[in-house]
């Protein structure tokens, strides 16, 4: 990538000129110094653009359906006039298979949709970097005025965590099944959701899908209500045949309406901004104490002195510690 | 607690004496930061006696038999001539129920047992801390010439993780189940094992119990070995009427002689030695930062200009990392 114009790509952004939207997302994703800084400075020229998108969060095991469901949901709200933006957030991609977003054909009618722009997870580093890009990604896309942002991510680690945290509204997909399979969801990805969907609640599976539906909307009774206001709710869909979305769209805009009311949409928001400039002050210490010269230049001797049972592995933490600069 | 006098802390450790391996554990579990320095003194002072024990972690889901299997297992050991420790690691543990080590009647043998001895989980703190205390509890116990430490935790968080970078074997042990009990176990905690155990094999369970243990066994083969010398088994036990118990230690005892004859042993140890000086290096940079006076000076006016969105989170970050004297 050359120097980026900030102008021209800060106009094309609020614009939202694909071209220079796509531009500015690689700029906002990629890992060069020289470019962080640039696109510190777009994201600050930006920020006063974000804030109205709706944002969405949708995850579930692998083959519950994301991208057919984020196909019918999207196209639904394009053809209701909205401008919906796709984001995977997705820690696998890159490396060995399990990638959610490889190509857009996954999405097929959203892809072609010129309502709607679709992008895949950045395939580069570790979970923490992913979630950063992401972050900085979505404020792109609210800029350029989308009034719908899905972040779609698979059960990865921590990534629904990551995701729960940079949305307004967070949707967990189910399988239909029968017997135990609460098991199959993570309590604490249960905890998370403000919405739940079984999935694929047509034909056959109906009753399946109808029971899963209940046996979570027990399950969910047992669990604390991220807040007093809002019952998470567990309702039936199909993707395929798009029976129940709107209803579906409907409880997200119930959802909407409760935050908004009780000022939640505004708080949480905060909240997950503060929080999120603690993560960031946390990743650079961890990266600049490892980068440091001072460090560096003891640490494979330090390495090597807590390897052979020398030095204890907190007295050496100390002493590199100490060499950062870090008043004891 | 008085100021401990730390020629008696150790050489009471050192002999094992009751009083003050007690005394010694609490003093390595405290926070605070008068007694954080005698403790990595007493700490250094016992390292050289470390190293010797069979470290052995285990964990399970809640209702599995882990109290009853430790009891009996430990029992065994004991009646064998080796001296046990059992050390608990519960991040809820103080918090709303749910902890795995209330009471001593939950191993009503091996609290008996004058070779044996049983800690329950430190109680402050996030899983970090608790991380932190466990380690060095351990350390304390491997130094008072207890054979086998075993490290007890419940599948709550990263906790399993944890414990697993504390121990040369790591055990899981399962339910008997029919049908798609593998989604019970998290893929990511099969992959710490180096060893499985379906409890409860006895009476009408035992079919069951055969069919979890095979079906584990093929999930296996779709897993990477944590290393080629060592394919992780799974066994079938019943803690109740301790058949299988014997076996279940000749795999440990299995496990340890390929480790050994590896050398993985020793290398395996010195990489969590490693790993822990850097992650003591990173908790303590995070709580330093927020210790520090000249961020506290600003920290709140900071999170107030982030919670209006009149700073984005990335700046405001910037700004306090700055304060803390952290060069850019």
């Amino acid at each position: 990538m050359k120097t980026p114009d900030l102008d021209e790509l800060t106009d094309g952004a609020l614009r939202s000129d694909r071209a220079a939207l796509g531009r500015a997302l690689t700029l906002v994703e990629s890992e060069l110094p020289a470019h962080r800084e640039f696109a510190q400075e777009l994201l600050a020229r930006l920020l006063p653009h974000t804030g109205k998108a709706i944002r969405l969060g949708i995850t579930g095991p692998p083959g519950v359906g994301k991208s057919t469901l984020i196909d019918a949901l999207g196209t639904q709200r394009t053809a209701a006039g909205q401008r919906v933006a796709v984001l995977a957030v997705d820690p696998t991609s890159g490396r060995s298979g399990g990638s959610i977003l490889g190509d857009k054909t996954r999405m097929a009618r959203l892809s072609r949709d010129p309502s709607a722009f679709i992008r895949p997870s950045p395939s580069q580093g570790a979970l923490g970097g992913v979630a950063r890009k992401s972050r900085e990604a979505r404020l792109v896309l609210e800029a350029a005025g989308f009034d719908v942002v899905i972040l779609e991510t698979v059960g990865v680690g921590q990534s629904e965590t990551e995701v729960a945290e940079m949305v307004d509204h967070f949707l967990v997909l189910l399988q239909p099944g029968s017997g135990d399979e609460l098991q199959g969801i993570k309590r604490g990805v249960l905890e998370l959701a403000d919405l739940l969907a079984v999935n694929k609640a047509d034909g056959e599976q109906k009753p399946a899908a109808e029971r899963t539906r209940h046996q979570h909307e027990m399950a969910l009774h047992f669990l604390r209500p991220k807040h007093e206001a809002w019952t998470p709710e567990v309702v039936c869909v199909s993707a395929r045949t798009e029976e129940g979305l709107e209803a579906l769209w409907d409880r997200v805009v119930a959802h909407r309406e409760v935050l908004q009311r009780t000022g939640l949409l505004q708080t949480e928001r905060a909240a997950q901004d503060v929080r999120w400039m603690w993560r960031v002050v946390d990743q650079e210490l961890t990266s600049r104490m490892r980068r440091d010269p001072r460090v560096r230049a003891v640490a494979s001797e330090v390495e090597a002195k807590v390897s052979s049972g020398s030095l204890p592995p907190t007295a050496a933490a100390l002493e590199l510690l100490a060499r950062f600069g870090v008043s004891v």
